[in-house]
């Protein structure tokens, strides 16, 4: 028979087994930090209809869609969580409540440009707020509360999510008389870390054609820093002089005002005049979000408000909020930088046990009392020398293997071998299975991440 | 702007969020399972190139696939599990350690005639350990018993799991000196229950051709019932004719007798002659299992031993042993039949807080440290009359609602209002949170699956 060598798509990321355990570690303390904020966990279809998905049209998005034919359906892969959300709120929204409360985990597809560290299948692990005609500030407030409290879970702390208002930039830029040309200038803005300060005054002046002055308003705004309460503060000067600026001002504070009573650290949140997130999705409060000693990735989780989630599919005012982690990437960026934590269990079994005699009863056995009692258990059914089973076991990293011979069968017990120390003691199951749980404790629930301290 | 008629694809099942919460629970409930014997959980890409995941080719699946062009890559949609196993295992070989057990969940595509309960996205869970040129039959053993366990775990006792082995099959044929035929007479066999046994015979007389003394002696054989005791020893009355036969016999002997061990009871667990579950693929035990109530939906987890998992894509020799769920179907079925539990907690949180101040901090705070405890909270923070308020908390299904007044907040304490019962307590958030915990502790666990008596 002819061989097909077999190969995985480029763009595609498909793990090894005990990077695929950190990897589903991830998704697993997402899905529980976000299930404590009380959201619906959905799982929508990966394909829908093209006329449906792409009703929005247009785009650079559109190109790198899959769409195929199969029979007479025009079919499309999702490329991002949020167009099958809206098509889900429109398509139900007689049967759902508001506020409408969704995470979703899950593959999107995007065929872009094939290239180390881009994936064209990858996660998104998105939360978002649906309110019924009007959604409350606070609501903005949260998003960034429960991103701090899940990358805490993973074990990041070198991190600092950023938020603006895009209220408070149209205001700013009214005020200027700029309005037309504020998304050309959020452009340039949003470069102002990488080129500085200079050279964004140049091009806003000999790019753009703003007077001096405007630019020099321009950069003296982005130039407010310090805690948020300062930039809150520094903000309160220009009050007055524009209806929207003002409005994003106070949401931006009330968004400020509410993070420490969501156990948000101060410095794990800050205000940023600079980031504008995209020109016309979003309306109000954005997020970025940036791990600390690798700015160079860009954010690996962003968000804001946006007023009409579904207009392509309803009359129904939808506004809402939200944030989406792109994990694919961020799981790569961290395994690259050798951020995944040995300490948690990434093993198939807690106990691998070794049968050392020929009837392999004695073992089903122990493996069913070692399960009943919550441990997880493989049994090495092959026939192979011991030298064998223990490379086998090696291999594998589960802590422990359970040496099971005629002597231990004998004694209704059994040899407990400990793989990091090499300590043995005969046991129980029952004393097997507690000494397994307490040594355990903490590998099974370490944070999939360890950070390096800083120099 | 035009509005797109929002719309999902027909096959495609796409689910209200209580409902959801259900299908999930089926979903962690078999990843928890299977996590107890001690598998690898693999994700594998929902696409792969054509040529790698059609190296087979030909059968009738190829007509379903959801194959398609994007750029030079010509693409398909996996239609199973287990061709991408077979690719993963030849690829990532050298890194593997063997027995290589897996178990993946995940979704498959085929596009299938749409009709009612048939789906064209629809998950798969399976199990399958794969062994390096030999495999115990232990393992053999072992499936059912998980699936017994996963079952069992899942609210289900009205099944049994049906077990045969074609190498007995195929050894009694030849006794008979049809192995030519075994395909075709196999094919008949299996509608002996839907058409009798005097059609069977008919059919294999007229149709195949078959002696009299053939087909009596292939009914007399299908005929073999009782006790797994009783049937394995009928069996021994034709052991020694034949090896394959003989080799059938012990391993069906070798599964049988481990299966107490396992902690299966003989009720759920019957050798049953008549399966043989296709034709090619599965070359000794195979597995089948029947929900007593609903012998029409056919098998809802099926599988078997197979010799050698990835021959198109390597010479290694993989023999295994697996086991697929249709969760999908399964989930539509039990839905339709009323037998989804409404014991298991479906709402988006247990706690849903209404202020009724002003300032939403204390709401914030309480909801911080009801999380902090592990309660699953939500605040509720739009401006709505308390009428309002408490038909979102009915809608969402929310067990409490937590109500929190400028008197609460003085006393530093909630109204915790049991919204099944209507009783209300105040208490401080440590006390709620401990009697959420009390209240709930069946409903947070309780099997999604809830049977109805037989009559």
């Amino acid at each position: 028979m002819p061989i097909q060598k077999p190969r995985t798509l480029s763009g595609f990321m498909e793990l090894l087994p005990q990077k695929q355990a950190l990897f589903d570690a991830m998704v697993e303390t997402l899905r529980e930090v976000y299930a404590l904020y009380g959201f619906f966990d959905l799982d929508t279809p990966l394909m829908e209809a093209s006329e449906v998905l792409l009703a929005k049209g247009g785009g650079e998005t559109e190109k790198q869609i899959y769409r195929f034919q199969k029979g007479d359906n025009d079919l499309s892969l999702r490329f991002d969580l949020t167009v099958p959300l809206a098509k889900y709120v429109a398509l139900h929204q007689n049967e759902l409540a508001f506020p409408f409360r969704r995470c979703q985990i899950g593959k999107v597809y995007r065929g872009e440009r094939a290239q180390r560290g881009r994936f064209r299948e990858f996660y998104q692990a998105d939360i978002d707020v649906i309110g019924d005609g009007k959604l409350d500030i606070l609501n903005d407030a949260e998003m960034p509360a429960i991103i701090h409290h899940a990358f805490t879970r993973l074990g990041l702390t070198r991190f600092v999510i950023r938020v603006n208002n895009r209220k408070l930039l149209n205001g700013f830029y009214a005020m200027l008389g700029l309005t037309d040309s504020a998304g050309e200038i959020m452009r340039l803005v949003d470069k102002l870390e990488k080129i500085g300060p200079e050279k964004v005054d140049a091009a806003l002046r000999e790019d753009l054609g703003l007077s001096p002055a405007q630019a020099g308003d321009i950069l003296s705004f982005m130039a407010i820093q310090g805690s948020n309460a300062d930039v809150l503060a520094a903000l309160e000067g220009y009050r007055g002089r524009d209806g929207t600026f003002d409005q994003g001002l106070d949401e931006l504070g009330a968004v400020c005002r509410h993070l420490a009573a969501f156990g948000v650290p101060e410095a794990r949140f800050q205000v940023d005049l600079t980031i504008a997130r995209g020109l016309d999705y979003y309306t109000g409060t954005v997020y970025e979000t940036r791990l600390l000693d690798y700015p160079e990735i860009g954010s690996p989780c962003s968000g804001g408000r946006y007023d009409n989630l579904a207009e392509y599919y309803t009359e129904k005012q939808l506004p809402g909020v939200g944030i989406s982690i792109g994990l694919t990437r961020l799981f790569y960026v961290l395994d690259e930088q050798g951020l995944l934590s040995p300490e948690r269990l990434t093993a198939p079994a807690e106990v691998l046990i070794l049968p050392m005699t020929g009837d392999q009863a004695p073992a089903v056995e122990l493996a069913t009392a070692l399960r009943a009692a919550g441990v997880r258990t493989q049994i090495y059914f092959e026939e192979k020398k011991f030298k064998q089973k223990m490379a086998y076991a090696d291999k594998l990293g589960v802590p422990f293997a359970a040496i099971l011979g005629e002597e231990e069968i004998a004694q209704g017990k059994v040899a407990l071998k400990d793989m990091a120390t090499g300590a043995q003691e005969l046991l129980t199951a029952q004393q097997a299975a507690q000494a397994v749980h307490a040594a355990l404790v903490d590998r099974r629930s370490a944070a999939p991440i360890r950070e390096r301290k800083p120099d």
